[in-house]
């Protein structure tokens, strides 16, 4: 007999009625996947959820992903009917300006959403890295007879996740990590956009998440069946060494005139569609947004459940503070998002007596020197830990403890050749709430997951890009490795900063920053080639972004340049005053979007008006028109040749910085009272 | 009995050691692969492929990619010894500036390199586009009699070009494609650089293939038998509705002291070691680059056969003229890249009277009207045609005849929700030789194929983005799906021509420059929302990338804008004079790197000295300030609701844009000689 009574089939119905409801009252979204899920989405709520809405952030929640965001109308029913901060007013607010229901869900704005997600494929990989988190966290933290740290992570996902590659990467890393809490429900409706999914989407998708190594269950009748849909998620909660795929096979639409067509996918229902389902249904065709008592009383009863499994876990967590001060004050910190104190004071400091080092290895330095005082720093790289230098000496791998290659309290990634699921992983390591990832590739395939460093950036997570080989220095790799637009493309993303360091203070001064910026991503791009400690850098200056580095009286230009071309533009200084006569100043400028932030006087300091500015980048000029007056850069790919050869084939050599200085300050002679490109018109929308 | 000899070994042998030289000499490079992959090249290029190093561009020449590019030192042994224009100076040259033999393979430079390879997973969707756009052109052009083009496309990829989601993508598809045509051969030696393919690549590989409807072989000693190798890549050309993995179990570095480890992969060999490979090889090992005569003449006897087989195909050809005269003439004309006489007369034109249309149907009114004129383009979209309207009427898709969804011949193409892959095979397509490929997908999601544009842009091929819901006027799908940073990005790119008209004559502007331009791949993005046809637009102007649409006498200000805020700035025009007496005229500008490409006087005709300009774009506004002395744009994340309100919440009305105009006028009122920004100290370095 079914333990489903028809108080379930009624919540289910409500989902479906309020996804029709509330689409067609925005006039646009997405009413066929909720339809079609809101089966499994009860029972997945309703019986085997841990969650208190109340606490939205309790640490050890289940964590739910919906990889398919444009179902978000399932996932904001279903935080209205438990009882999160979201009431029907928000409801009928879906995808209208300024609510807490946008088109697609977004975690910083509403309670109850754990990653944003909506670009496809995102979510799933986020279920990866959420899923990594607890294992680690777990293997850190629990004690035995303190089972802290338990949660599972449940995602849905459709056909379009399943293609995107990021997934494939994510999902073939979950296979390897034996990741048996995460469990992933796959709408197995056969329709995409396009219409049937033979079009396009013909393979065996059981059969390639069993070669990734996960563990495989199907429900034929996925729209009726609930018991079964209970049996399975159970038997994928049993499996504790593998991640689940629960293939569901359901009607998009469900109810709809036009279910199992793709004409419900996108599209609000008719007003007659949404007139028959609601009598189908026993809802009274002239209401909306109406929600039986029965239904919120069965919600709320699950609701309630949960938070007192979380007092339950609150006295746990009490006892484990008497037993074990030290980790219950850490786990307490990190949920903070704070660091321990005094973890500054292990930054490398540098003087110009120290020897030319690479920025990759400076960042090494940093991770050797750091990774005792800051615990919650994870992180790998995309196969390339022996060019990036991500990992510090004496590392234990995150791994499988059954390969014997390292356990889940190991601090260090292998992420494999896949810098997209890198991405997406970190994103959803850094949602889980006690880590800060960081991820390593060269800068140039940083653009690979320019999918996932957006969804950073736009959900405000801390995550860190240690971005070796940032540009034609890397040499002979050549063009196909060598950034000309990547900077550009990231400076131009909002909430995410781009550090590109000259020295080994700058360095410590970017982990600073990235460390410290609770909301913000970081990509820090760093050199292959070495670079000398420079006289007057220092990380109090360097923290603001920008800095004047050199300054001299009577200047006829500033300089302004980043990274491993800071210290060419001050042997260019040389070159013009012994050559030329000419007075130049020089800005270190390692992060554009600090240096914004920066109060105006400030700015004003460092590129004062009153002289031309010349800037020296070896990438695209784009972007630095708003800090010089003329730019010295790289708009055409780069060549394949030794590093300093190649600086000369362009020209970024001391002299050629000189000749452009002097052609700046030629153009500009006649200009009377010189404006720095600081002033402004007007302030920009922020 | 093997029908080889040991001139085939010493052949083989000979690339190990050159290979080995190579990467010694340039004291970088990766000598592993080419070292463990020999005899398989040499089975390959001596006994399999057809190819005649005189003329490289034959048509039916059968493909052969690298996608794992770092081994290039093999491609570049293999066509230096089979007689293409690539000398043994060019070895010793090998990752020097300027040389023809860069640290990876670049088509554009290279005499018989097919794609640019290197950034890895690239290759192998490379080579999905080039077996489609061979079955494609097969299906068109061959006749009873006349098999015209049936070449294969062979490629040969590492354990990182499948861990990347791009080839994930791409081959999914081939298997959904039946694409025969396509033999890729996996080097598994089980070596990544972080180490053993165990730390992070454990899944089943050759089962995963079988899900996507690849055909498998495997061959278990890649190292010795050539005969196995031989038998495979037969049994893979006789499996003609599938794609075939040919699993070959090498050891990275064969002959090295090192063989077997990642020690081999991405630094050359010590002295000592390549003393000794020589001695076991039997070379000389005082000598290097050393190429015995009987391996030369081995290799050159399999070039005159092709040469022999490109002349039996003149031959057919020529016979083929007589009776197929316009298709014969059809398929010279798209090999030179030209397009057919007279096809742009067929690009819609519009007048002020013509309704109001949204850009991306403006776009799918030029694929309806040219699509007969232009029958070398090929397109599709992924998985959102009702959206991007990327289908002409009556098209007919590409898919295996079996499906019954489609045929061969068909032209537009399911790419199902893979843009990345999508961008790879269009890559492929592309430099098949015979065919001009665009997709479709949301602007933002293009972003997802960044990996692909980049070596669109790089190999200089003629591929098309039909980028929609180019901005926060998409409305409802929210801030996941506006972009705000992807055109500075691609503006940032070398060679990719960005547009974004503002109306019908300027989509039909933007498809000529992207069709007529033979070298240079193009991304048009367009609006979901309807945009007015404006007084003074025509193709002529438009396609200089920048003209002024509105003049007016004394002009106070001049308002620079693109695509969906063009009118707003006319509008703007209005309010500015009724309200505030101020003259301004308005420049459209679809396509910044079109014009920089004009004539200076031309530009600062548009951008004239003497009056402020204020920008106006409704995403980031880096870039702006090379063109503009203010800008107006959108710093931040965009939000979801009706177009309407977002673009007012973010003030992106004539009244917005006026009250900026002002601040700009008021803010340069008291600066004589304003400067246009097209006046700069010195050129960039192009």
């Amino acid at each position: 007999m079914s333990s489903f009574t028809e108080t379930d089939q009624l919540a289910i119905n409500t989902i479906r009625v309020l996804a029709a409801d509330a689409t067609a009252h925005a006039n646009s979204g997405h009413p066929g996947a909720p339809m079609g899920m809101a089966p499994v989405a009860h029972v997945l709520f309703n019986r085997f959820m841990n969650f208190n809405p109340k606490n939205p952030k309790w640490l050890n929640r289940d964590r739910f992903v919906l990889s398919n965001g444009h179902a978000c109308m399932l996932q904001y029913a279903l935080l209205h009917l438990y009882g999160y901060a979201l009431t029907i007013d928000d409801l009928k607010a879906f995808r209208r300006i300024d609510s807490i229901t946008p088109g697609h869900p977004e975690a910083h704005d509403t309670p109850g959403v754990e990653v944003t997600t909506g670009p496809l494929g995102q979510g799933i990989s986020n279920a990866v890295g959420l899923a990594i988190a607890q294992a680690h966290t777990a293997a850190v933290f629990n004690k035995p007879g303190y089972d802290l740290v338990n949660n599972y992570t449940y995602c849905f996902l459709g056909d379009g996740c399943l293609m995107e590659g990021v997934s494939a990467e994510a999902c073939s890393l979950a296979g390897h990590l034996q990741l048996g809490n995460l469990i992933a429900i796959w709408d197995d409706n056969r329709i995409t956009i396009d219409g049937d999914t033979n079009q396009a989407f013909t393979e065996d998708v059981l059969k390639r998440y069993e070669s990734y190594g996960w563990h495989i269950v199907t429900v034929l009748d996925g729209d009726h069946n609930l018991d079964l849909i209970a049996d399975a998620i159970q038997k994928a909660k049993e499996v504790t060494d593998k991640p689940t795929l629960i293939q569901l096979k359901t009607t998009i639409g469900f109810g709809s005139k036009k279910q199992g067509t793709h004409d419900v996918h996108g599209s609000p229902l008719k007003a007659d569609d949404i007139k028959q389902l609601k009598e189908k249904f026993g809802f009274n065709p002239e209401e909306s947004f109406a929600v039986p008592q029965e239904v919120y009383d069965l919600c709320h009863k699950a609701s309630a459940k949960g938070a007192a499994k979380e007092e339950e876990w609150n006295q746990l967590f009490a006892k484990y503070a008497e037993e074990f001060k030290a980790e219950h004050d850490d786990l307490i910190r990190r949920q903070k998002g704070e660091l321990a104190e005094g973890w500054e004071k292990h930054l490398p400091v540098y003087t110009p007596a120290d020897p030319a080092v690479a920025s990759r290895k400076l960042s090494e330095n940093v991770l050797n020197k750091i990774f005792e005082a800051v615990p919650e720093l994870v992180g790998g790289s995309a196969d390339l830990t022996g060019s990036n230098l991500t990992r510090w000496k004496g590392a234990i791998d995150f791994q499988p403890p059954a390969t014997g290659l390292g356990t889940y309290a190991g601090r260090y990634f292998r992420f494999g050749v896949r810098e997209h699921g890198m991405g997406a992983i970190m994103n959803g390591m850094a949602a889980y709430g006690t880590l800060i990832p960081y991820g390593g590739t060269f800068l140039n395939f940083v653009s690979y997951a320019a999918g996932a460093v957006r969804l950073s950036a736009l959900s405000q997570v801390r995550a860190i890009w240690v971005a070796t080989h940032d540009s034609i220095g890397l040499g002979e790799d050549g063009p196909t490795h060598q950034p000309i637009e990547t900077l550009a493309h990231f400076r131009a993303l909002p909430n995410c900063m781009v550090w590109r360091p000259a020295d080994g203070n700058e360095t410590s001064a970017a982990y600073y920053v990235a460390l410290t910026s609770k909301h913000t991503p970081s990509i820090l791009a760093l050199s292959r080639q070495n670079l000398p400690q420079l006289e007057g850098s220092t990380i109090e200056k360097a923290i603001k972004g920008g800095y004047v580095l050199h300054e001299v009286e009577g200047a006829d230009v500033t300089l302004i340049s980043t990274g491993s071309e800071v210290c060419i533009a001050i042997d260019a200084v040389k070159e013009l005053k012994e050559k030329h006569n000419i007075k130049a100043r020089v800005v270190s400028m390692p992060c554009m979007e600090v240096f914004d932030a920066q109060p105006k006087d400030y700015r004003l300091s460092v590129l004062p008006d009153g002289i031309p500015s010349l800037s020296i980048e070896v990438m695209s000029t784009m972007g630095w028109e708003k800090y010089s007056h003329e730019q010295f850069g790289l708009n055409r790919f780069g060549a394949s040749g030794a590093y300093l050869d190649v600086y000369k084939k362009f020209e970024f050599t001391p002299e050629g910085i000189a000749k452009r200085a002097i052609a700046t300050i030629d153009f500009w002679k006649d200009v009377p009272n010189i404006r720095s490109p600081i002033n402004r018109a007007f302030q920009q929308l922020i």
